[in-house]
């Protein structure tokens, strides 16, 4: 019997730590490894041999665990380069010295190339007793194959509530007023969709559909005649056709190649307010919060995740069970019901699932039905939240022990 | 038996329907007066006898309006003027129109004041059959006399709470970076002070303490080469010595004069990379959803809102208890626990309580002890909150009906 390591990577969800709490409970339940070791700060703290012994976590840490937000093992935005040879010689070197048979990485389509790179390097060298298991994250919901990605459902639950109640907020005054709320979301407009979940959105601008700017803001103007008021949601990746960026001014990068953005509802309020289709905006950019604010983490979203860690530490008892990732899979019928299932993390590593254009009605004016009763089903339940002192009780974080 | 009338004015809260809700219950429990009407976006509407009748509300809406944030009257910002004799004549003719006895008014300080006037102008025109009674409620816990106002607490608890969660996430990269974490809050500090609730600011600039730029970023230098982590708080009403806000380049006005500010953590965010005090930094502005995210009520803030307005309701039976605010009085002893009073308006209009400046420990280091044993009871309990297809269930406005 040998050991495995779990580790998390990329930006943190409210539910990452489900799947890790799934991963530790699942060898509880079903020993496969001796020692279920938490890699800190992913691929990172690994190489540094940064580990924290989880085998045996109590059920009350395990439960206190899955209500809290964002990586406990800790994250790291470090990518593994297939041209640097001496990094995978290291990690390998370190995986024989400590028993490693089975690697869970936590994480999103950047964490799943990882698992397939790793997989790949030990297929090449004729290493046939390392395995390597991707968990899926991602609160974008843009990982391809699975149904829907642990994280999403919980920030769209945030996502949407905080619509509904800002749409309360904004409507108490009599006066004429946009309220533009921002949402992540850089290449997909999975989050930003989720705010119809709340059924008060007038208008909607996805990074899949290019921005048109005089018809969004005939449609403001539209919403201003007929009711002095419009609610706008808009996702920081939303571009012009000829893919500027809305929130250009504000881009940077975040060393994946990814622009880091910002600013989009600001650039949505210049625009309506230098053009005159309306007099006053307001603008919420959710920021940070949407991705971990655990409080009011979905159910289903909560119990998948850690069902998935479940899935993943139970698949790897097969000796064969290298470069794949475990997924989400919805069944056929009119109750919302999954299964999980296992696919080659080659097929998500650097793609991207976009929100389907289809499901977006013309001229930013929400989404379908078809896309509510996608979502709809994800946001369902809330988990009982153990407080301490006014706040919710979180575990310290490993890599601050 | 004649009837009462119930309104809400300036900005929303969490609990402002909890008052509403108290006096409707208060009257359904104790008759006082033969209809309830509630009156539409405050004075405002008021003005234009745009009513309804809240009289007979089941306890089922009873319950789902104590959740539901915002105002669900609606709210305004108009404002009483004493040299406008022909709105007192019109309002005071109304009030006889409908044989409204009582006007209760559900407010702030601007609020207040208008009970205070409009119990003035009915005693200096020997009116004494009409009485104006003033619920408060803020977020921002600025209103003198009472202990605390209704909304403080629930927006203290989220603002804590959202402190923890982002701190959480920030945490997570190895990475050098400072949080800046703004709240509302134009004069006083309470809000700002309550993120120091989670135990995880290192720095919290109020606007009772004027910044001092040095200071201030030679404690952020000391976090950064501490743990080159830097978690910060600033109040949006945050100054300097000479007054200028810093936000200043944003500053307008809302039509009451005061100043409407936002962007105070930018602010702070470009003295501290201008500086280079540290590399990196990161913004949340909490903005509207501080005063409407309704889903973490504090439970110790719906319950005491709601007994507000029942108090105010039963002290209304005396036909001399005109031109007064309840208010919420701390009880000596370990164990939190209050009783109501009430007092005269006046002492309230105009006035605002500062966070004592005595409670904020020296260099931006946090608040004392003695500050958070006067907060920390307040955001204890959560409510039970009633879901609908996975958001909160909220009343319809009334203005929108």
């Amino acid at each position: 019997m040998g050991n495995c390591i779990v580790a998390q990577s990329g930006g943190p969800t409210s539910v990452i730590n489900a799947t890790l709490a799934g991963v530790v409970k699942g060898n509880q339940l079903n020993p496969i490894y001796k020692t279920v070791y938490g890699g800190l700060n992913g691929i990172e703290g690994i190489l540094e041999e940064r580990f924290v012994d989880l085998t045996n976590m109590s059920e009350a840490d395990n439960y206190i665990l899955r209500q809290t937000p964002s990586s406990a093992l800790g994250s790291c935005r470090y990518k593994l380069k297939r041209s640097n040879v001496a990094d995978f010689e290291k990690l390998f070197a370190i995986l024989e010295k400590y028993d490693i048979d089975t690697m869970f990485y936590i994480g999103g389509n950047d964490s799943m190339d990882t698992v397939y790179a790793l997989s790949e390097y030990a297929a090449a060298h004729n290493i046939t007793n390392r395995r390597f298991v991707g968990c899926p994250k991602t609160v974008d919901n843009d990982l391809m194959v699975t149904d829907h990605c642990p994280g999403y459902a919980s920030a769209a639950k945030f996502i949407a509530t905080t619509a509904l109640q800002t749409w309360l907020d904004v409507n108490v005054y009599t006066r004429q007023e946009v309220f533009i709320l921002e949402t992540m979301g850089r290449d997909a407009g999975w989050l930003a969709a989720s705010a119809c979940l709340s059924g008060i959105v007038d208008l909607v601008v996805l990074p899949e559909i290019p921005f048109d700017k005089d018809v969004f803001l005939g449609e403001v103007r539209k919403c201003i005649a007929e009711k002095n008021k419009c609610y706008v949601v808009v996702s920081e990746g939303a571009r012009y056709a000829d893919g500027t960026y809305l929130a250009a001014g504000e881009a940077k990068n975040d060393g994946f190649g990814h622009a880091v953005l910002g600013g989009a509802a600001n650039a949505v309020k210049d625009l309506i307010l230098s053009s005159g289709a309306a007099s006053r905006c307001k603008v919420q950019d959710l920021s940070t919060a949407q991705r971990c604010h655990a409080s009011e983490q979905s159910l289903v979203d909560v119990e998948e995740s850690f069902k998935l860690g479940m899935s993943g530490h139970m698949r790897s008892a097969d000796p064969k069970f290298t470069g794949q990732m475990v997924g989400v899979r919805r069944k056929e019928g009119e109750v919302y019901d999954v299964e999980y299932f296992a696919t080659a993390a080659s097929n998500v590593a650097n793609h991207v699932k976009n929100f389907p254009v289809e499901w977006a009605l013309p001229n930013y004016r929400g989404v379908t039905k078809e896309a509510i009763a996608y979502m709809k089903p994800l946001i369902q339940g809330s988990p009982v939240v153990t407080y301490k002192d006014g706040v919710p009780a979180y575990v310290k974080p490993y890599y601050m022990r």
